[in-house]
């Protein structure tokens, strides 16, 4: 089996191949090459039992998916995408990689002729615009506030025509916000929810710029690429023409968050938040989703973390511990 | 006030000219030009106050956009792409058309400085796919199961997108089926709503191809323009960030058809309907939408017919009534 993963750079990309030359087989095959594709130079990749090519370049340039497309993978991840903040300051960079690098890449495949891989696509669940209820259903409208979400959205309808079409055997999934997120803070509004759990752990300061009532979605690093590799070997039968997935996060207020690093971590840890209330994030934050009802994922047995404790230790077992 | 009209040539575009020259204002202002655009040569224009041009061209091909925009019409209707079933077919062919043509338009606008017009687009209930429950509320989500429906979708979310951002002022109307279409039967799956009308009234057989119970949202072409002025009458911030509306219509069965056929033409008129079942249209047909709940619409004063009978009304005035 061989697997390609756009985005190998990325946080879930590098995190995902570790985990598939761990496992060295996916869907019960044996996995006999990985091709790691980027816009920026990936680490170098794990110990694997097989070869593990790399390339980096820029997916909406001509020639390029077409390289990638000529070895024939049988599985594709496709997690590359830029973020939320520079789609918005960047419009034609944020529909030239977000939508158009996209459909590149179904069209290139849908002209392979007999070939049909598997391609696991990473959504977001800024498909999704305010207002919405408390818990968002699996039936409910995109209504994206962002041209970041729109094309994500318009990503999602595309990989369900191809599908349908019969093109290629693709699943869209809607992350949960990840968390904690290993490295250093970031400038995303949404940073705060992993700084402030990942900087005390490491006895550094955090900022928290929100209200402790602020309620939001997440899942950690390992059970997202858990999500990945489920995606590759589901039934995608079970899908019929609904091929896209929200899938099951933990909803929990940052209060509950706090409460969990203090369970985890003691006081002293928790002293290290300091409360910075900053306007612009409190009102971006105010528009995101809060919670969902993922029946139709849970249904197909995606599970997330139950309590952020778990989430906690989860960063501390994968990030934290040595010769991990 | 400067009008261009794209899709000029179809059905809906040559009773919106009708409109526009009958009432010579749009909105309160006296309509100066109107451009008409389609890849037909349209009949001739209306009688008008006012110089009508018309151009044949396709709209996805270079410089054609530019062309048109380069006018700076003050209000574009686009209504123009090609019909689901051709989309189905040339897969190609309906994302250039249905798509791409769109999209280039909305580029065009974006890239003019310092223009904003209002962008009024015609989406359709295919954007909806089965199942559903009994009436589709604002809020259900869109799992087209057609290209068509897919690429309409997709233009909705674009037209969000570039609205949002302020390059234009949009609406996307998701249309009922317009009934009765005037003209000969088509060989569209839909055609029979229409043709078990229009055949009738005109003294002709017209077949039925599918169940009297099955139920179908309709409005009159006559309805159909008027919403499309309503739109562009609109004052948009109503619309806050969603400017996808999906239009009232009339939800009713073929049973209720044929009977409002009796009330209006006798039963003479009715005995002209050959009851032909067509296994290959009873199944397109079963994963249509029956019946919706528009209350966004509804609540901005969008309104349809409220009997089938009033329908056919509207058809013998409109159609058959000499030097209407």
């Amino acid at each position: 089996m061989h697997i390609l993963v756009i985005g190998a750079g990325g946080m879930l990309g590098a995190k995902l191949l570790a985990r598939l030359c761990s496992e060295d087989v996916l869907g019960g095959k044996k996995i006999t090459r990985i091709t790691r594709y980027d816009a920026v130079i990936p680490p170098p990749p794990p110990a694997s039992t097989f070869p593990i090519e790399t390339f980096v370049g820029d997916l909406s340039a001509t020639g390029e998916a077409e390289k990638l497309i000529a070895t024939r993978p049988d599985v594709i991840f496709h997690l590359a995408a830029i973020v939320s903040g520079e789609a918005e300051k960047d419009f034609e960079k944020g529909y030239r990689i977000n939508l158009d690098a996209t459909r590149i890449l179904f069209e290139v495949i849908r002209k392979t002729g007999n070939y049909k891989p598997k391609v696991i696509f990473t959504s977001s669940i800024a498909v999704f615009g305010a207002p919405f209820p408390e818990a968002i259903g699996d039936e409910f409208f995109t209504t994206p506030l962002t041209s970041y979400g729109t094309q994500k959205a318009i990503d999602e309808l595309l990989l369900n025509d191809y599908s349908r079409r019969g093109f290629f055997d693709g699943v869209a999934l809607r992350m949960p916000t990840v968390c904690v997120r290993p490295g250093k803070p970031n400038l995303a509004a949404s940073g705060f929810f992993s700084n402030i759990i990942r900087e005390p752990l490491a006895d550094r300061e955090a900022v928290l710029p929100v209200s402790e009532t602020v309620r939001h979605w997440h899942v950690s690093p390992r059970t997202a690429v858990g999500y990945l590799i489920q995606a590759a070997e589901l039934d995608t039968a079970r899908l019929e023409n609904r091929r896209t997935l929200t899938l099951p996060g933990l909803s929990c207020t940052v209060a509950e968050q706090i409460e969990a690093l203090r369970k985890v971590a003691g006081n002293d840890a928790v002293k290290l938040i300091r409360r910075v209330p900053d306007e612009t994030i409190i009102k971006i934050v105010s528009g995101w989703p809060r919670n969902f009802d993922p029946k139709r994922a849970l249904s197909l047995g995606f599970k997330a973390e139950t309590s952020f404790e778990d989430i906690i230790r989860v960063h501390i077992a994968d990030e934290l511990t040595p010769c991990n």
